[in-house]
């Protein structure tokens, strides 16, 4: 039984929202306090333009936080777990956010777009808020807000010919994350290699909200000739690729450690950091559980789980699927989930308790195409 | 053009939400990360149980946030600008959140249900991020979290009886915000003379997410003998009572004065609170702009609007309306919103800029009804 959204003013509308209803859009949510597009009606299309050509996807709900002023990279610095040695403008950094318990809260990408300026790109949680109590409580000299940038996302593997043809040829060479403050007929943008796939694509972060239909129908026009189509942020691909959502795959005592996120934890780093102490101590008693993939007998599922199925092993609990899918590239149904190591080590595998019934699942390392 | 909505484990559902559902639930929005039912189909319907019945809303989205050990009522001055001296177990106060520029981040029920927890009753921000953030950066001896608590609403001017026939008649003796620790049938949880309306009514925070549907099933047969049927918070009869919401009617630099909570604001008082110095000096420069009511000409409009409309004073921009609707009670179309002091004094009226139009509209205090 479906439900319809309604739309009031509560609830933001992104600068590509018309954009997004005139090219269809049937579905969306709610992220950052702001209408998320979630689908064109054709799912298979949606996941063959992203995996085998290209996308554009309203990603506004990806809100900016900026940090200005003369401290803002020590705000920053005590906002993320991160060394942030060796930040320049140009090449952005993904920054887990912790609270003083060590559980994460957020998982934005870093851009520093200024001397003097910060920005973080959030998932769904209020790290505006977050982030000026920290300011305000230590007497920082920065102001924190949500400044007027909305990025629209062109992915797939023929995003970079769309993309170089709108920008040049030097799009090529950017690095993963890296950016550059330029313009597309006169409109102000940040052009990043970024975006939540893992079929490449970039990152257009739009800075003046009243030009949002005009954004996307110059990157409509210059996709055309490479098949460009609407989409959104892919609920089977991210599963395939293993990317994390904030939220969905986390909960109010999940660890940065427990979602593979080693090598964005500097503990031993001269700057002190919220969380550090309790970082360490999660560290030295060693992670109970982590996020993984998994592999799920059964007929292939007609669309997602409405809300965590339990996983268990041996009959007991084990853990929770957040989201579970059929894969067309996997050939299965699988999932991604937060699941004990006993489980994820058990030779015979666990079991998911799903709406329909309990399916045989065993664990498995991403990427799972 | 509706647009369906995405139903899956990122967005949170209420230990109500399948008893919602049975009861034919058609709409809903999200709110502080949860699924908020927003229509059961009939408006006219809903509506009328409200004003004249009495109605029965899962508001499991108001969530929690606790404050937890011997320094909660330290963290909670700090938090908010009302004075709470001779704060008690048992009555509730309204308790506006401002950040560090006095701009307003929240508007909860304050209610102390130990003699070292509070609860913050909250709209629509991460307000559990807000205040663990203080609390960190103070070093304050308190834990802040999300309880399991999830309250449900029951409205109308039936509501006191429906509540007695459960309860007992002492709740008729409540005050408004008046509270007390109980359970029903064995199911903890707390009895509260609250509810977003003025059309009188409780709040039942359910302390056990797993009874739910067992809560809802014995409101809805003791309210059966008064007509009693689902609902939720009510588009109408908040914009004739002048009720606030939180992100609708406020935005990145909305002052309380600006929201008329003057009463709530004790500036002179010994206690410091984050705020302070920049309240100080936005009472002495005097506000620009005021929440205010709309009556607004022109045909009966069928439903809301589904952004802002800019409201203008001599074609000039003044203000906006929020939210607007068609008031059977008023027999007219109305609105709040936030509008200039001189547009609301305008002897000629304003003008509302709707999607269909531009119609005549003057300023009028609340209740509109």
């Amino acid at each position: 039984m479906s439900l319809m959204l309604s739309v009031g003013a509560r609830v933001r509308k992104s600068p590509f929202f018309a954009a997004t209803r005139k090219a269809g859009l049937t579905a969306a949510s709610v992220y950052n306090h702001m209408f998320m597009p979630t689908s064109y009606g054709d799912p298979a299309a949606e996941y063959d333009r992203l995996v085998n050509g290209v996308a554009m996807w309203d990603v506004a709900v990806e809100r900016q936080v900026a940090l200005k002023g003369p401290d803002a990279l020590k705000l920053a610095r005590l906002l993320t777990p991160r060394n942030l040695d060796g930040l320049v403008i140009g090449q952005g950094k993904y920054v887990p956010i912790c609270n003083y318990d060590g559980v994460i809260i957020n998982d934005p990408v870093l851009l520093q777009v200024d001397e003097d300026e910060i920005w973080l790109s959030i998932a769904d949680s209020d790290i505006v808020l977050w982030a000026a109590a920290i300011a305000g409580a230590h007497r920082l000299d920065v102001r924190v807000f949500e400044p007027d940038v909305s990025p629209l996302a062109i992915q797939g593997p023929k995003s970079t010919d769309v993309v170089a043809d709108l920008f040049g040829d030097w799009v090529r060479e950017l690095k993963y994350f890296g950016f550059l403050i330029t313009e597309l007929a006169g409109i102000p943008l940040v052009v990043a290699r970024s975006g939540w796939s893992k079929q490449g694509g970039f990152e257009l972060y739009l800075r003046d909200g009243q030009r949002g239909q005009e954004l996307w129908d110059l990157v409509a026009k210059a996709g055309a000739p490479y098949g460009i189509g609407p989409g959104t942020p892919n609920y089977v691909e991210r599963l395939e690729s293993g990317l994390i959502s904030y939220g969905a795959d986390t909960d109010a005592e999940t660890n940065p450690f427990e979602l593979g996120m080693d090598n964005f934890i500097n503990l031993d780093q001269p700057h002190e950091f919220i969380g550090k102490s309790a970082l360490k101590a999660i560290k030295a008693a060693g992670v109970k559980r982590r996020f993984i993939g998994l592999l799920i007998d059964g007929a292939p599922f007609k669309g997602g789980n409405e809300h965590r199925w339990d996983v268990t092993l041996n009959g007991a609990y084990a853990g929770f699927a957040s989201a579970c899918a059929y894969s067309p590239r996997v050939g299965s149904n699988i999932g991604v989930g937060l699941i004990s190591t006993a489980a994820i080590a058990a030779p015979d595998g666990v079991a998911v308790i799903t709406d329909d019934g309990i399916l045989p699942a065993r664990a498995a390392p991403f990427p799972l195409v």
